[in-house]
């Protein structure tokens, strides 16, 4: 159960909390219930005060409205979630590896195709995943399930100006490439530049115009015939991958 | 609104049946409440009947109980769906084409991973997608809603043994190549051989050791840590796009 408005994760019941509190997640606070404060939470407590986390107690009925339906015992912790990263801050994230390479999405506006993306981008090694403040979907707790714990790995930074940070990222040297699914160049025959931003559109009707002339260069996936058309989540890690494929040493 | 059990989809609301009637998709009836049965719908009955469409009358009530939460306006079309195919009509499917090619799945059980599967293997232009009966998702009505209609263009065949059609399969030429995170063989140092049936494991534990068995090369997706892992769906995207960058013609 996340909540994000409070960009915190409740998790309820004696051993999901035994096991949060195992783990080295940022744990805010323990709670448990006036009623059921006995023996069984002892070591509950204990592992907390260990951790330096806070305890405190409530009524059952406010357990219940924090955790509906969750079957929570009595307990529950409040787990900190990774805020997304500020624009201002790409450049040292940027900065701390040696080829970095970015996914931007321009108006993915369905949670779970954003956590989705996330995942992919952080099993390929995406340095960063950039997206627009404004009609695009957020770090809520629908993207940050389906990214399967990638939100948490791979920084997500929310900009102001899509077509703005683009250009930024070429004045620092950076090649942008969008997937447009109108372009007549195959990603396949396409050596892929270094720096990299790939620039992925929106569900609806993929790269907009305003930000396909901010591309360098625009490629499509090859497909069967015209009717084809693939989830924008499955695109992106197709591009990606291919870019692993292409900077690996035997490819 | 589709209804799993009957494989059909139900479609209510005067432009949207009206449109539905315009294509050529398969319609099985139209049905038109009892006291709207007026004016406004002469032309869908006219359109009905130039296609041999059967119309009949209800109760708001029923199509109230058939469409819940859809504004329907007294007016509904049934829409027939796709089956799957049996296993003895494979043989069939694959000798159609030149150079076929499949994707086994091997216990998915989620319905949208199901669904994106077939969408970007109709993308990629697989010749069938086949699954075993049990412990597998079916052609449900979520499934097909993710695969966004591919799931009408590319077959998908039911199995009841997936080791026994894979070694038919390779009894006929076929070479059964497995997605396998463990295997040290990377995707982008392997030539795929021809004719191909890729293999990609379910949500919980991947490739079963029975199946990988019968697979005559297991492969993996570089990542860049172990912690990391894809969807399966974007596991077989990648596997599939990968086959197709292989075979086109300036790759």
């Amino acid at each position: 159960m996340t909540d994000a408005t409070n960009d915190i994760e409740r998790i309820g019941g004696f051993h999901a909390v035994a096991s949060a509190l195992e783990t080295d997640r940022p744990i805010r606070r323990l709670w448990l219930a006036e009623g059921r404060y006995h023996g069984r939470y002892e070591q509950l407590v204990a592992e907390a005060e260990a951790r330096g986390v806070a305890v405190e107690t409530t009524s059952m009925k406010r357990l219940d409205a924090w955790l509906p339906e969750v079957r929570h015992q009595g307990c529950m912790v409040e787990v900190a979630l990774p805020r997304a990263y500020r624009e201002s801050e790409l450049g040292e994230l940027l900065g701390k590896v040696d080829t970095p390479w970015v996914l931007a999405l321009d108006q993915v506006q369905d949670p779970h195709n954003l956590g989705a993306c996330l995942r992919s981008a952080a099993a390929a090694g995406v340095t960063a995943v950039i997206a627009p403040r404004k009609r695009a979907a957020g770090l809520t707790a629908a993207a940050r399930k389906v990214a399967a714990g990638a939100a948490e790995r791979v920084p997500f930074v929310v900009v102001t100006n899509l077509s703005r940070a683009l250009d930024r990222l070429k004045n620092e040297g950076f090649w942008v490439v969008g997937l447009d699914g109108e372009s007549e160049q195959s990603l396949y025959t396409t050596a892929l530049p270094s720096p990299l931003v790939w620039v992925a559109g929106g569900e609806q009707s993929g790269l907009r115009e305003l930000t396909a002339r901010h591309c360098d260069l625009r490629v499509s996936i090859p497909m069967t015939s015209g009717i084809e058309s693939l989830n924008v989540s499955v695109a992106a890690a197709v591009a990606l991958f291919e870019t692993v494929r292409q900077r690996s040493p035997n490819a």
